[in-house]
Order: C-alpha cells, then sequence, then structure tokens
C-alpha cells in the first residue's frame, strides 16, 4: 500500500474519515491538549494543528463523515478564518464568556447508536465529564483510541532535552519544605497520596526546569506524592545522575515516564488518593483503582505557587529592571531606524529577532516567554498573531506597530505589550490608544477586598471601553508565574472565568492587565504591564488588595490625545514614568547605553 | 398531658429536641422556605423565625441535640445577633459571596449512622441534591417528616385571600398569549408539560394576583401546564366563580391546592416535564413518576416576565411619577416637621406611617412592595432593619435617616432609597454620602453589551468605595416585578450570584442599584434608585445596553461634599434632578401640593 499523501489538511482530513469508519467511529474529537493538560504542547500533541491546519494554541477539532470544525474562542478568529480557509474545516466561534461548545455539539449532533471517540490519555477529566453528560443516551463514549497514530506517519518524537536544578538564590523554599507544605495540605483532605501531571506544578514543586516545550520551562514528568516517598516520573536520561542522586536522598524516587498509569494502579485500597479533576486527564483517572478513595480538589501546588513569596517578588523586580532595560534598547534602536530615510526595509520578523537579541544580553535571561506578536497595523487586529517569513508585513508608511513579547528569566517571567507610532497617525489612532490606556489604569490601580474572586474585576478595566460602545474578544488578565508558565492560573480577570473560590485574590499573585481595541483590517491596540498582589492600607472594612505595577517600560505618550485623559489618569501615567525612569536608568549606565538612556528619558517625560 | 409551655425559642428548641429525639432525627433543618421557595412566607411556613426568634427574611435555622445555628448573610448579622441572644442559637455568618453552607457544616458534623431530616414540601431541589452530595456515606437523609406539625401547637392556618384579575390596561399581553408564549418556549425544549410552583411565575403567567403573603401581591398555587389544557391549583373559595368560568373557557382548569402532586403523579409515561430545579421543591419532584422524562430548565416565564415590554415600561414609569410625588409630599413634610422645634417626638415608625399614608393617597397604590426601613442614626447600619414600637428610635438631634421604601402600584413595583440629614451633620457623614453616590452615579451610567452576566457589573459599583477601603456586605441590584416580587430574577449585580448564562443583561429588565455604608453604631447610608435596560446607541463592536433610571426623587444635595465628586458626576446629578423636577412638578399642581413643589424645587437645584 501506497504512503497516502498528507501535504495538506484536506487530504490529512481524508486519511482521518478513513482510519473512523475503519474504527466505526463516527465523530473524533483532537482536544488542543496533552496528557499534562498544557497550554504549549510539544510538537508530539500538535496533531489538531496537523490536522486542521489552524495553529492557534487553544482550540479543539471535531470530525465526523460530513462535517468538520475547529471550536475556538475570540482571539484566535482572524487567525482560525485564515489558516482554515480550504480545509473544508468550519470555524465554531466561542463566544466571550461561553465554556466548552464542541462538547454542546456532540449533544445535539450525535444519535443513539453512534460513537463518539477521543484519546482519554489527552482529555482532560472535567471535559470528560461534561461530555459523558452531555451525549444522548446510547452514544457511545470510547477514549482508548489515538488515531492519530495510524494517520499521523511524521508524528515527531517526544522531547528528551535535559532537567535543571532551578538553584540558589532564586526558589524561595528548598523541595523538601515545599514537599512538607504540599503534605500538611494533603493531610487537611485526608489523602496520603497525591498524584500532579501538570508540568507547572511538578517544576514548581521540585525546583527543578526542563526545555520541553516552546517558551514554558518545564519537563515531561508526572508525580505521585505518598506519605513518606515521592515518585517522579521522567523519562530516561532526560535527568543528569548527580541532580538523580540528590533527589533520592531527599526522598523522590525516580521512574520512567510511562510507568505513572501503572503506579497509580498499583495503589493500594487503604490509600487516599487528593486529585485536581482538572489538572489530569480522564486516562490518569482511569488508572486508578476503584477501591482507592478519591478526594478531589485543586492541587496544592497550584495556589502555593501563585503566591510569589516577598524574595520571589524582589527576584521579579530585578528581572523587570532587566527586562526594562532590554526594552529601552530596543525601542530606542526601534525609533532610530524609523526615523532613519536610508534604512533597510524592517519587517515584524526583523523587529521580533531585534527585540529577542536585547533580552538576550540581559543578566539572567534564558528563553522568550512566548512567541512575540509584533504586529503592524492589520496584524496588529489579529489577537494571537505571529509573524512568519511569507507573510509578514513590512514596517513602513504610517500607522500603529502592536508588540506583545516577554522572557524567560532565572528570576521571573515577563510579558508585555506596547504599541508604538509609525509615521502620522491619525486621532482615531490616538482615540483608540488612550482608551486602552485608560481602561488599563482603571484596573491598574484599582483597589479591592482580600479574597475578592478574580473575575469579577473584569469590568473595572472594560467599563471606559463599554462606555465608548467598545469591547474586546479576550480575557483582562491572567496569572503569571516565577520563571515558570506565562499563563498560570488560579487567578483569571475574564469573564469566561468562573468566580469560584480558587480565583480568590490574595497577597503575592502575579497577573497581566492587558485590555486592548482590535478594529479587523486596521489596527490593534492592547497595553499590557504585570502587576503584583500587595496589601493595601489597613481600613476599618477588612483587608485590602492594591496591585504594585511589576513591568517598567515607557507607555508611548506620543499615541495619547490628552483631552481624553481625566487630569487624574494622566498624573497615575506620569508617576509610573517617574518610577520607570529612576528604575531602569541605573541599568543604561554604561557608555554604548547611552541611546537607550536618552530615549528612557525623553519617553517618560510627563504629560 | 399538658401542653408545654412555647413562650421563648429556648423552651421551643427543647419541644423540637425531644421530638427529634422522639423520631430518631439527628439533626433538624428548618429552611426560610415555602413549598413556592417564596421570599416572603405565610405565617404558616414562618417556622424558623417561629422556632428561633430570628425574623429576618433568609436563614436556615440546623437544630442538633447538643447545638442549634441559624445562617444567614451580611444583611443580617447585626439583626440575627440581638435576636438570637439568649435562644442558644449560634449565628453562622455566611460571608459575601458563599453560598449554603449549614449544608458543608452538616457535611462535616453528621456521622455514619445518623439521621438529617427536613421537610421535603419546602427544602428546594437543588439544596437538596447539594446536601444529599455532602451528607457522609452511612448519613440517612429523611424527607417525609414536618416536625413542626409535631410542635408548633397554635400553627396559623394557610392565608385565604382573594385572587383577582390584573387587568387592562396594565398586562402588556393578555393570558392566553402568554400560554402559548411559554408553550413555544416548551416545545423549544421537547417538553409537553411544564409545572410551576414560584408565586410570582403564576401570578405573571395568568394575568392574577392576590394577597396571600405580605408586599407581594401573589396567591398560593402551583400550575400545571400541558400541551393543550392547563391546571391551577389554588385553594377552594380564592377564585372569584366568574373569574373561574373565565378562566376554564380560556382552558385553565382549576383544582385544588393540595392535588398539584398527585397531577404530578398521574402524569403518563409519554409525558415530556419541564422544570426548574431550583424553582421547585425536592417534594414536587418526588412527585413525578419515574417513567416521566424530566428536562431541567429555568422556568421560561421567569425570563419571559424580566423583560419588560415597552408598554409595561410606559406604566412603571407612571408609577414612578406617582412614587415620586407621594414622596415629595413625605420628605417637604419630614423636612418641615424636623425644623419644627415646637414638634411632638417623630419616631422611625411615624416617618413610616406618614410615608405609607402619602403613597396610599396615589393613584394605583396597593401597598407597600416590603416592609419600611426607616433607620436613624445606629439603626441605619442594620441593613435590614424594621422599627418596632419598643425599639423604634426618636428622630431628634443630630445625624441621618435612611429610609428604604417601596409601593406596589397596578402599573409597576417601586423601591428607593434615601438618607436624610437630621440636625448639623459632620464632614464624615458628607465624605460616606458622597461615595455612596459615586458608587451610585458609576453604575447607572454604565454601559455594557448587551448578554453581559449581570454579577460581573458589581465591580463598577463597588470600585470607588474599594478606593477608599470600604466595602458593604449585600448586593448592588435585584430585579424588580411589574406588580409583582419586589426581589426578582434572574438577573442580579451581586457577588454571590454566580455568572451564568440565565443572568444575562436583556432589554427591559429592571433592577435595583443600591450601594451603601455600613458603620455599625454609628450610621447607615444608602442611595437606591431602580433602572431599566435599554439599547445604547448601536456600536461598532456589537449591542450595547446602558440603564435609564427609572425612579423619581431628589437626591439630599445638603449631605454632598462637592470636593469628592467630579466634575462630571455633579453634571450626572444636575442632570438627574432636572429630570425628576420635569416629571415630578405636573403631579404636584394642585393647590394643597404646594408644599411638596416647592420642596421639589429646592432640592432638586444644581450643585
Amino acid at each position: 500500500m501506497q504512503t497516502p499523501v498528507q501535504s495538506n489538511p484536506a487530504s490529512r482530513l481524508t486519511l482521518l474519515r478513513a482510519a473512523m469508519r475503519a474504527a466505526q467511529i463516527d465523530a473524533y474529537i483532537v482536544p488542543s491538549a496533552d496528557p499534562h493538560l498544557s497550554e504549549y504542547l510539544p510538537a508530539h500533541w500538535q496533531g489538531r494543528a496537523w490536522l486542521s491546519g489552524f495553529t492557534g494554541s487553544v482550540g479543539t477539532l471535531v470530525v465526523t463523515q460530513d462535517d468538520a470544525g475547529v471550536w475556538t474562542d475570540g482571539r484566535y478568529w482572524e487567525q482560525a478564518e485564515s489558516e482554515l480557509a480550504g480545509s473544508g474545516i468550519a470555524l465554531k466561534k466561542i463566544p466571550s464568556g461561553a465554556s466548552v461548545l464542541f462538547i454542546d455539539w456532540l449533544g445535539q449532533t450525535m444519535q443513539a447508536g453512534q460513537t463518539v471517540a477521543v484519546d482519554g490519555a489527552v482529555l482532560g477529566l472535567a471535559n470528560a465529564r461534561l461530555l459523558q453528560q452531555a451525549l444522548a443516551q446510547g452514544v457511545t463514549l470510547r477514549t482508548d483510541t489515538d488515531l492519530l497514530h495510524d494517520v499521523w506517519m511524521e508524528r515527531p518524537a517526544l522531547p528528551a532535552a535535559a532537567i535543571f536544578e532551578h538553584g540558589a538564590p532564586y526558589p524561595a523554599l528548598p523541595r523538601s519544605d515545599k514537599l512538607a507544605a504540599l503534605r500538611a495540605a494533603m493531610a487537611v483532605h485526608g489523602a496520603s497520596h497525591h498524584v500532579i501531571s501538570t508540568l507547572d506544578d511538578i517544576a514548581y514543586l521540585f525546583n527543578l526546569r526542563g526545555a520541553d516545550v516552546n517558551y514554558n520551562p518545564v519537563f515531561l514528568a508526572h508525580a505521585l506524592v505518598g506519605p513518606q516517598r515521592t515518585t517522579l516520573f521522567v523519562a530516561d536520561g532526560k535527568l543528569p545522575s548527580d541532580l538523580r542522586a540528590t533527589l533520592e536522598q531527599q526522598g523522590v524516587d525516580v521512574a520512567g515516564y510511562g510507568t505513572a498509569a501503572a503506579a497509580l494502579a498499583a495503589l493500594p485500597d487503604t490509600a487516599t488518593l487528593l486529585l485536581d479533576p482538572r489538572r489530569i486527564t480522564y486516562g490518569t483517572r482511569q488508572a486508578v483503582p476503584a477501591g482507592v478513595r478519591v478526594i478531589e480538589a485543586i492541587n496544592p501546588t497550584t495556589l502555593a505557587k501563585s503566591r510569589k513569596t516577598d524574595s520571589e517578588a524582589a527576584h521579579v523586580r530585578a528581572a523587570m529592571e532587566q527586562d526594562g532595560a532590554a526594552l529601552c534598547e530596543f525601542f530606542s534602536w526601534l525609533d532610530a531606524t524609523l526615523a532613519d530615510p536610508q534604512r533597510a526595509p524592517l519587517t515584524e520578523i526583523g523587529v521580533d529577532e531585534r527585540l529577542t537579541a536585547a533580552r538576550a544580553r540581559r543578566t539572567g535571561f534564558v528563553s522568550p516567554s512566548f512567541g512575540t506578536i509584533a504586529g503592524f497595523n492589520a496584524h496588529g487586529a489579529i489577537m494571537h498573531y505571529h509573524a512568519h517569513a511569507e507573510t509578514a508585513a513590512t514596517i513602513e508608511g504610517n500607522g500603529l506597530l502592536l508588540i506583545d513579547s516577554g522572557g524567560q528569566y532565572l528570576g521571573g517571567t515577563t510579558d508585555i505589550t506596547r504599541v508604538v507610532p509609525v509615521g502620522a497617525i491619525t486621532a482615531q489612532h490616538k482615540r483608540d490608544f488612550t482608551l486602552v490606556l485608560r481602561s488599563m489604569i482603571a484596573l491598574s490601580r484599582a483597589q479591592f477586598p482580600r479574597g475578592l474572586k478574580s473575575p469579577m474585576l473584569d469590568a473595572i478595566a472594560r467599563a471606559p471601553l463599554w462606555a465608548e460602545g467598545i469591547d474586546f474578544g479576550h480575557g483582562t488578565g491572567h496569572g503569571v508565574g516565577f520563571f515558570l508558565n506565562v499563563h498560570e492560573g488560579p487567578q483569571s480577570i475574564s469573564q469566561s472565568a468562573m468566580p469560584e473560590p480558587q480565583t480568590a485574590m490574595e497577597p503575592g499573585m502575579i497577573t497581566s492587565v492587558e485590555p486592548g481595541i482590535y478594529r479587523p483590517g486596521q489596527w490593534g491596540i492592547r497595553i499590557e504591564n504585570l502587576v503584583l498582589n500587595v496589601p493595601a492600607e489597613p481600613a476599618q472594612f477588612g483587608e485590602f488588595l492594591k496591585f504594585e505595577t511589576l513591568t517598567l517600560c515607557p507607555i508611548d505618550t506620543r499615541c495619547i490625545e490628552r483631552s481624553l485623559l481625566r487630569d487624574d489618569e494622566a498624573a497615575w501615567l506620569n508617576d509610573y514614568h517617574a518610577t520607570v525612569r529612576a528604575r531602569l536608568a541605573p541599568h543604561l549606565a554604561a557608555p554604548a547605553d547611552a541611546p537607550a538612556l536618552a530615549w528612557l528619558e525623553q519617553r517618560t517625560g510627563a504629560i
């Protein structure tokens, strides 16, 4: 038999449908997920992108013999529409605030006698339950099959990057202390064992880092914490032998990556297992013996790592100074380049390269924290745009250039969006920019009761835009890790997040504030800083928190229409710029940094 | 056997505990509920108040042999603490945003082998399910017993007020159209039948009103809507015979109040029954035969009645003018009285009587829409205060008088809170008042996307208070009916409401905006208007709504510290006062209204 051509999504879909017919599967789900429910997937698990051509980081593909669709949210609609064109796969829009609509669709579409299948190893337990509930009586759900195995001939192997210690001075607590704290949290639940599959939880718990996925310094692993010993399941060869020896001395046994399910299956009936239904897969849950008592709760490490200690916050502040200095170097170069009539053409890719190079020169830099979004004019309106060689715009003429980027530093993770003017900009550009700035300021200076459910803060940012009949199709803020994932929970300033207890705002959490305005085909504006939850003045009405803005980089005042800013808002901006100048200038003291320092001083002038 | 003394909560508790021992019940729950899950309970179902002494409208009593507690939220803590004193019953505080904590408590406290009991006829189905889930394995839940029947000797009978037609011109649609619309909504769910127990849904659907409970013009009934005929279950003698004949002509059969469960039990297995798990009791659900297919969804009438038609909104505007004129009459009298050194003593009860009398003279007035809260100084800080003869304060000296009141008019339901100065007030009074006003203005002029989940608006009102380290322990806004319940859903501007799809903001909804500041032992301030969802200017980013303020009554500018208001906020207030003056003056044209008119003109002067 000849290997069929798999050159495009349409032909790949044909192959998948043939495999579905052979296996008597009527609908096949390809989630955007791996066994760790990661946001950034190793290539091995990027089957949805391979099959559909849609490369955005969030989206679920469902294929039947007659129909195929990718469900994704507003951030990705523009991108998906363009990438799915000609594939025969429909874009299914998930409106802001809605949830897993592909499940509703399957519930309505599938008839008794039909079979829905999905690889249980990459299906979140919470979604599996919703799916089981939604499917009509008589519809079979199979989770034991990975059809990608049959149709994806050149499927990439699992990543094999080495694991390294996130050593002194960075971690606030040694891993023995973190394990002790975790066991104390397990004891509150009456749990003797705890299984963890999420890679950021594992990296945090063991003070280890890796490079198995782009941008997030994590490594593929599962962990099973028992009353005395802990087992870390990682592929052979990833742990240097000295590190492995240290771990074993400290009560951490190392076992093969593929043996986690077997270890769960071997749990005695006397065990009480804590697991987080949103953070393990259906496959993992199925491995637990029926006799084991299971307690469902959020991973204690997810809460613990979200509350940065004072020492971690101090490292982040230092990393922000490094990042801000790199940004000054980059933006001063960009301004000079744009002003030079003799310059060589500059594309969005050139912007990314130069910015990444500026960061790479800074102390503690490890990697970008996500793929830089440098979008000029219409590309700026594509919320998760990433320039490719064949489509990258050249920065020329007039308009706005949006740059959303970040770095992983040993002392913290950064994420910042700025918009700069190119050539002449219009009053409409300035109006939009100023409205986004007002929105960003409104939330940045908000004060709120400790324990407030973070989604409730969303309206404070949106109110100034809503007042003008404007909204944006993404969350206002996401949690950020400590040299870990650039998107981490449990807090989320978003209407699509439910205000559940675990979303409560607590001191030490780091969150982005990033409102925007997007005019498809014209321009996009987003202004983003990271903020730290810090205690506010003691108040009679209980404990309050406020935000300390961590990000240090000028916000381009050339884009501001001053008459649309209230005086108190302009004062906030002037204070911020004074802080930025004071904190960054010492890092730009070398003679080579003179242009960056001059740029910093110019761009932080009061308005 | 002698009838035991039941003179106080402690002795009633002793009786209940004896009955529990006799029935081998370890924990007994007395919800604050009737078979209709009403907010205002007929005296027959006020067992929690009778047993505990706590008379607030929300609270659940749980009694064991060793322990007893009333769970209630922040609005009632002060009142409960005082009313429960000496009863041996603990106040269990439900923090803002938390839910049914008595269920958690039972889950943690009850041991295998023990029995928890509650009268299933007054236990909401949703709570019953949470209870079943929460109770540890081996704990028995009994729902077939009403211990109050055994211990409450003088239990009041069921109310027997007559039912009357809510006739032309008020209802926007005849009942035949409403029934047709309901059947269309049932068809969308594939339902042949629909059971309704909530009294406001029934009153709305049939264009009938009653007087079985205080303040809400509803009557005790259940309804079962079938494919052709509808059955209304009401007690004999409540429906005038001509009205009954009209109903039967229109396809509405009338049956005895107590026969609803039997009618459900007689449904054929071919029936598909729509029911709302939050709006029927466990007892009602249990009556449905196992063979009947049940579909759970919000009562279609709950959504329909929340979206007032243009004609209903016009009636409400007219009712607001009547209400506003009554308020001018009352407040002008109050000001004159307070200024009179020779006056007789005025108490909080006197305030209530005079205000109710002023309303009673107005066209279309039926009754107060809830018990007036007139709280002077420290009493104003008790959120749901109601003055009683023995404790009512005399209005004298200096301070703030908070008056929260409302009327049921044939053309609408009103609910308004104002605060007036008495004697000299302090800078601190003015600061608090101005902050509450800023909060009220911030939400009143908000614009937001149609379909926004109403709880998300809460932060817009609270942000100005949070900025000063202040918060308040009740929701910011509740839905309001059309000559119906003063508290009606599904929308709710509250952190304790989950932003579920049914809370979406839609045109025609009427909601209160009522932020406050409460300083226990000192004073309370709340400013409350009702607002109507109306379409905003067409916008490029989708459909937006804004609020039309319906309530017409001056906000006392003597309490404002102008320097704390921004100019745009003062402009909003001046515009509002110009509208109030223009709309109310024509209703105060009679010579007898001259003082009220003069007061209106004075109190609506620009600041």
